[in-house]
């Protein structure tokens, strides 16, 4: 046994480290106080509609997982080159993204109230407790995606005497986790803008509902959306992206065996090094969370950089010890000469592309700059032009992020081959503990600042918490880039495994049965933003129905003397959430088997039209949805148009919220899911590749 | 010299013809009665607007067609498989482009106010009247793009012995006919759409200012605006799309000459079998405007149908004759087989397809069916919702003519390979005379309504204008489809085309730099469409600044005793739209070039991706668009809701006004440029394809 296969023994010591702390932290949390009753009252409704939806959700998950799992062993079975096991992968990859979704979520539904609470002595105690809800988040998400993966890898080792074959058997897990990712972010994403969208407009058709008032039935479901959404949905999400990284390097790591064989160096150490960059990422993330910290009166905003950037940081340094530590200084595999330093260099690129995309995002979407106020000034002339205006933005903004996208594409792979862009896209999530901490600290504080509305506490406690929720839009922002950045690479990544896995030689564009395949990939994201739109769209449509029957039948509602129905709009929440995700659940499942048992070279075209319409439909939705809630922000802070002053409540205004509920299902329910859609074709393909 | 060396001679012919045709039918229309005093000013005001736009637009395209050609002229120099008569074929297709569209709008502008005169009489005149003012379009198209093209044929046979020098020369008439089409669709698109969005969104903005009324000063622009954009732009669009197609053709045609040569029949009879299917359907486009007649009382559809249904399939029947006479019963080039019969086939899957797609358009866009009724339901609950129902359905649009489409590429494909799809594209364009005046015929009467309305003629006239108007819709959507379709499959072809002249043997799409252009050619649809809008948005905003001006400063102008100032208006319009064509008209020509000199490669992964993102963003922008419109059309027929009647004047209406106006920029501007850019960008690659 050599060195390195000891190390691989430490790698789920690092996974159990990081539950463990997870665990620390969320009873941490947990003892805080969660203030008053009032408080804890409307905390339990939410918690409660969460754990329920999440509960009905899984019921659903549990048939979908069996009966794929059933193909799955079936279909595996008496192949040399495969194994039934990989239904077991299949299954503990799908359980794992359940438990990080489930366990996140729970903490952050304890953590909103009590950031709450907290907020309501200091800034730095909310700081405190926001973050460290979403640090059990992070923390689950890398601990169940490092443990699962090394533990199911040494297994398999002992079970298996070809690379090859362990290989294919672990990628089960990663079709585990992108599948329960994508029901979870549209299931998700649906229930929480259908209640948002629902319960906003409910005022527009009846007269004299409140918007934005605790009377307003719909309320709660709101709230519970905001954790089903954004919190669960976001940690399946992350879950998939890490593992799915982690995947794509280990696969395409496996044509370096024969050559470091020869060498008489550790010959899995291509396949084994993004699982001791993770666990080390799970370190340095652990490490990082102690830096977030913020003195009262400071600002929030430097405790959160010190600790996500610190820990970025720290990570490229420890990337080059391990990467120069682990691989040969030079190597030649396929004809292709490899070096560690340029392995190092692949990483580099990944990152740099994936800070630049973010801070690209930002220039796009935020308050400060020309394309938002350009949208708030159109909204002076009506929601037309609002639209109009976010609609371009939202496309124009795609093409930055595509140059800087398609620059990393060809610099990592100059560097390094495919192997060069696998590992790019995993250096973009190798801190994924703190930087999913930072992005779901967002919506707790989000959260927070809803339950003080909702308990009618000071007007210094919202204040507080929104304070919180600002400072973290420049980390979220980075985040975003390096989610979109890691899924086009990782994709990209999976795409080159499944054309070697499904022994194709060229995937030739110019061939018509791969143009058809291209066209018919570019368009599923259309077809699949169009679901899960109508999906919003319809169930937004009954919650409003119900509000308005709520306040024609409930004596006193309207008064405030009546308590509303709560129950009923989380209710139809819930069930317009698990019956729209079926449809275009199933379509990112179903077309790549479809179409590849038609023809692989068909399908080949697929992953390619999928991959460069998925692009650039999420960057457009989400860029297009950010700018647009921003532009209504604009205007609250009042923005000047030939000599007239427009703010809250003028027409403008009014022009502004129409583009800010456009932009809802953009940003929250089509957009996100798409990086999600275009993995998991890409990973279908890839393990239905030795079958076709 | 050979049978089909004098059918040759006889192509030309046949454009002469149509050319003849056409200017008897203007001089007709020019002799029709203009009505009263009042009528002949406004439509002399529409006309000057219309005739100065164009005559600045060609003198800034003048400069840029002067600067192409030297730079084609040099490039193409002292090289044996091309020539500097290249910049002579580049200027001579721009030229013809350029009259199409400006005789094309010229006779549209004297048609539209005898269309109202002709309305005050009856049904049949008016329809007479704007058919023939669209007919005189439509052959002064496919008239200048035979002649033109037969023609240089004919000439450059003289000048070159080898085939392949002949086709590279000529394929500059179709670099000039594109280039033009693009500025003139994006300008035009520009012009009207400023004009329309301003003139509706003033009363918004300034108080006590009528929308839609002949004392908004931007009445007069608004209609100068469809003249430039729905006529002449369309023109200029569907003589690329006719030219494009035949000479797609024609290059793949170009690599049965050797065998045709040992065959001992005419060698280049695989070239000019779409020049000689054109002139028929040429002959068969005069006969069928012929059929399009209406009794005063029935049902103008009928005459059109006839007319267009009627020319299609005697079209279908002789292209049997033609192709079965023309090409050898089977022969085998590239180790292929083909036979005439086969070939046969693929026009009838490109004519299948079209039909196929243009029924699936009018689904999603007319006011009969679920996809528009659910927008009109969705408008009850306000803009927001009407918006995220008509973005979700143009998206939804996309997945059945992708299949389709999909479908006939591959089936043309499997009976004749490359030139199959190239000669499917032609099927659907061999009868443009007659398409293009039906198409043209809907603008015409739409704009006689607008001319009705300014000159407070009887209600009855408006009437009768808006029923020729509605009629026009199924023909208009199927000539969409075939829009559509052909750009795709044209732009198939010419990708082909230029993989075959580039000399690349594969362009796999799986390798990174192909990738990356995949990406980037993926972006520029969205690029382009963000740049068409927002310049839409910009001129719209000084329009409507400057008709507020004029209520403010024009004493009597509110009340109807003063005259507005209509020049400035068409002023601010006209300098928009050439302002504003010259950056999204030049990343047509610059990006493929720029690219193309960097990597060939990436240049091939880039036209997949303008390809397929392309055809995608404009089925989805062009069908919301006309959802949205016909929207706003059924409210205004009366929906009900909640046991709530909505009708015209009511919360809903206004809000599906508001998807109305966002979809003008949509379907009239960015959707029908982008068929155009994906095809300059593939005539561009393969331009410089023998550079590279």
């Amino acid at each position: 046994m050599d060195n390195q296969q000891l190390i691989l023994y430490a790698v789920p010591l690092a996974g159990m480290l990081a539950l463990l702390f997870a665990v620390y932290k969320a009873s941490w949390v947990t003892r805080q106080d969660a203030g008053t009753e009032e408080m804890a009252v409307i905390a339990e409704h939410i918690a409660d509609g969460a754990v329920a939806f999440l509960q009905r959700e899984y019921k659903i998950l549990i048939l979908f997982v069996i009966s794929v799992a059933i193909l799955l062993g079936f279909a595996n079975s008496g192949r040399p080159d495969s194994s039934p096991m990989i239904a077991a992968s299949f299954i503990i990859g799908a359980t794992c993204s359940g438990l990080a979704g489930f366990f996140g979520m729970k903490v952050a539904t304890m953590a909103n109230v009590r950031t709450t609470n907290a907020a309501r002595t200091g800034l730095a105690p909310a700081l405190t407790v926001a973050f460290s809800g979403g640090l059990v988040m992070g923390l689950s998400v890398v601990g169940l995606g490092v443990l699962g993966l090394s533990g199911l890898f040494l297994f398999y080792q002992s079970q298996f005497t070809e690379i090859n074959q362990v290989i294919n058997v672990i990628s089960g897990f990663s079709l585990g986790a992108s599948s329960i990712a994508l029901f979870a972010r549209v299931g998700g994403g649906i229930y929480t803008k259908a209640a948002d969208v629902g319960a906003d407009l409910a005022g527009k058709v009846y007269e004299g509902i409140p918007e934005d008032d605790p009377r307003n039935p719909a309320t709660i479901a709101d709230n519970v959306g905001d954790n089903v959404g954004d919190v669960a949905g976001m940690g399946a999400d992350l879950f998939e992206s890490y593992v799915g990284s982690i995947i794509g390097t280990m696969v395409l790591g496996a044509a370096f065996v024969p050559v470091f064989t020869e060498m008489g160096i550790s010959p899995i150490a291509g396949v084994i090094l993004p699982l001791v960059l993770a666990a080390v990422g799970i370190l340095v993330s652990i490490a990082g969370s102690f830096f977030v910290r913020v003195k009262e009166g400071g600002n929030p905003q430097s405790g959160l950089n010190m600790g996500e950037f610190g820990a970025s940081f720290i990570m490229a340094a420890l990337s080059y010890v391990i990467i120069t530590g682990m691989l040969p200084s030079s190597w030649t595999a396929d004809g292709t000469v490899y070096s560690s330093l340029n392995i190092f260099y692949s990483v580099i690129t990944g990152l740099v592309a994936g800070v630049l995309i973010g801070l690209i995002t930002e220039y796009y979407c935020s308050t400060e700059n020309k394309p938002v106020e350009n949208i708030a000034y159109q909204s002076v002339t009506g929601a037309a032009t609002n639209i109009i205006a976010g609609l371009g933005t939202g496309m124009m903004s795609t093409g930055l992020p595509i140059i800087v996208l398609s620059a990393a594409i060809i610099l990592a792979h100059y560097f390094s081959g495919l192997y060069g862009i696998a590992i790019a896209a995993f250096g973009m999530l190798s801190v994924t503990g703190i930087q999913l901490a930072v992005d779901a600290y967002g919506p707790i504080s989000d959260n927070a600042g809803g339950i003080a509305e909702m308990a009618a506490l000071p007007e210094e406690v919202r204040e507080r918490t929104d304070k919180l929720d600002a400072v973290g839009n420049t980390t979220a922002a980075i985040g975003k880039g390096f989610a979109i950045g890691s899924a086009a690479l990782t994709a990209l990544a999976l795409f080159a495994a499944f054309r070697q896995q499904a022994g194709i030689e060229t995937i030739d564009i110019s061939e018509p049965v791969i143009m058809a395949g291209l066209l018919l990939g570019a368009m599923l994201p259309f077809v699949f933003s169009a679901l899960a739109m109508g999906a919003v769209g319809r169930a937004a449509r009954d919650m409003i129905t119900e509000v308005g029957r709520q306040f024609n039948e409930i004596p006193g509602l309207r008064e405030g003397t009546a308590p509303a129905q709560f129950a009923h709009c989380v209710d139809i929440s819930t069930k317009a959430a698990l019956r729209e995700m079926i449809l275009p659940g199933l379509l990112g499942v179903l077309v790549p088997v479809v179409v590849g048992f038609t023809s692989k070279d068909m399908l080949g075209g697929l992953l390619a039209g999928v991959t460069s319409s998925g692009v650039l439909l999420a960057i457009f939705q989400s860029n297009a949805g950010g700018a647009w809630d921003n532009a209504k922000k604009r205007i609250e802070s009042g923005i000047e148009f030939d000599g007239v002053l427009y703010g809250k409540g003028t027409e403008a205004h009014k022009a502004a919220v129409v583009g800010d509920t456009v932009g809802d299902p953009f940003k929250d329910t089509s957009g996100p899911s798409l990086n999600i859609l275009m993995k998991l074709i890409a990973v279908v393909a890839l393990v239905i590749a030795p079958l076709l």
